[in-house]
């Protein structure tokens, strides 16, 4: 049974996840509505079947699912505020003894139907646990099938002034960052061209305010820095041979994300709802055994430049 | 450095693994050729390339891999013998402080072409550690498209007759572990109609030769009982619905094999070889966003079967 001072204790924990934790909800999910209102305009087309979901266990959100349109083959995004208990043995429970959570972002993957047009990822969230400790993570990476150069500098540009901004050691360290973490030790693959991945980002780097701001302002920017690529390369014309490795890579993206990523493995483990979290698989992904593209081929060109420490600006 | 005391613990560890696990080996060995073998001839084509590969680290195996063939779309029969030291946080390492291990084993996937001919999985295999602490483990089951009473029913009879064999408890046993073991929480579905699985078969269950020839009994009769299904379907018509149908099943496979299976996790952790690992993963497979099949479809019926505890005998 409870006693008094359990209760109080349970309140006084309560009462600190409520007090800061929606408003920024609140603002992850106007950021979703402005990806989705961006996408949208740039695609000149309604791309989005909205679900709005609860969890059993606490919380819920509102997912914005991408199938078959014009330009993108599958994809989604993704906006979630759950809470509750952390499961034994979660990655994020031996962190810490405390085991009630808040965790809130947006997630964002897009499989574009042009070969040429690379597979993107962007997340932003922020976790809370009862005990009052915070933090902020998140990522943007691109996946090309067929990687160019301008593009990949294009997008590392991008995301350094936004880093910049903040902090002038923020992109070297977020990009060596998602270099390790985007990265298929099984295949001595990086998963794309990298971009910059961070996580547990507390206040010793920059006040709460600065963190949500410096998320919210790589959310904003995404739309505007896919639309960019995918307008460069959307009409390039392609066949059988595009197509092929095209299902290939997006294999390799399909082992990366039921193997390695910890926010699938999170959600998952967490009794998440699994078509938000499985929204990131392509709609179709193919494997062949021991496939090796022929020397000096386009696809062995975009395949060396996936891997660490790649200097992109 | 090493003191003679140390080499001596260290030889003495050595001979144990060199006494018997080479024999045991070459029996597996053996059984993939008799599993290649029998494939090829109820198939009437040569179905395999070999692949021989050495792991860094220690040890080897022998694949051999099918792709395009006239029924079988992908899969393999790989034979491995791998030892030398469990990786720190390894899900074997977490049972022993022992380090060094030997493991042997047989391991098959085969993916159809034609929708109504089930995917299979069989594999034996041997595990001892450096201590002389030694295990049996394996299991085999049956992943139709669209389940079949009749032969879910026939494939399980052909299980139970071969565990009544050793013991009459075992079938029971051993496919309700297989009910748990391949199932995938995230989609509360099993992975097919089941089988059996066993693991850290040990001599209190049987003698060593016993539990040796239970799984070389196993593996002999899979390509029968394969094969005895394969013919009743391979003639079946399908059309674009069925093939539909047929990638999204292999998307669970392709979720089942990458986020769950522990061999899977095991062969990626301890530096196994890649390609032969991941034999396991269909030619192509699809994920639809919260795809339900019609009421009254067969292809509702079909999921109606992938649950614990159906029993086919």
């Amino acid at each position: 049974m409870l006693s008094c001072c359990d209760i109080v204790i349970s309140f006084l924990k309560t009462s600190i996840i409520v007090n800061e934790a929606p408003l920024i909800s609140k603002k992850f999910k106007d950021l979703q509505d402005h990806i989705c209102k961006v996408l949208n305009e740039k695609n000149e087309e309604d791309l989005f079947i909205t679900d709005e979901w609860n969890r059993p266990g606490g919380g819920g959100g509102r997912s914005r699912v991408i199938e078959n349109k014009k330009h993108l083959s599958k994809g989604g995004v993704n906006f979630s505020e759950v809470f509750g208990e952390l499961p034994q043995g979660s990655a994020i429970h031996t962190l810490s003894e405390e085991k009630s959570f808040f965790a809130t972002g947006v997630s964002v993957v897009l499989h574009a139907v042009n070969p040429f047009v690379p597979i993107i990822h962007m997340n932003v969230r922020y976790f809370e646990l009862g005990n009052g400790e915070f933090w902020f993570g998140g990522g943007i990476d691109l996946s090309p099938v067929y990687v160019t150069e301008e593009d990949a500098s294009y997008f590392h540009s991008a995301l350094k002034s936004i880093c910049d901004k903040y902090n002038k050691d923020w992109y070297k360290e977020f990009s060596i960052w998602a270099d390790n973490y985007f990265y298929l030790p099984h295949r001595n693959e990086t998963r794309g061209i990298g971009g910059i991945f961070f996580d547990h980002l507390k206040t010793d780097r920059a006040s709460k305010e600065e963190l949500l701001q410096f998320c919210l302002d790589l959310g904003t920017a995404f739309p505007l820095i896919y639309s960019e690529i995918m307008n460069r390369r959307k009409n390039t014309s392609f066949g059988k041979e595009e197509l092929e490795w095209q299902q290939l890579r997006r294999g390799r993206y399909v082992e990366f994300n039921l193997v390695l990523d910890k926010g699938t493995r999170f959600g998952l483990e967490t009794n998440g709802r699994t078509e938000s979290i499985l929204m990131s698989l392509p709609e179709t992904a193919s494997w062949k055994y021991n496939h090796k593209p022929a020397e000096n081929s386009k696809e062995a060109h975009s395949l060396s430049y996936l891997v660490k420490g790649y200097s992109w600006v």
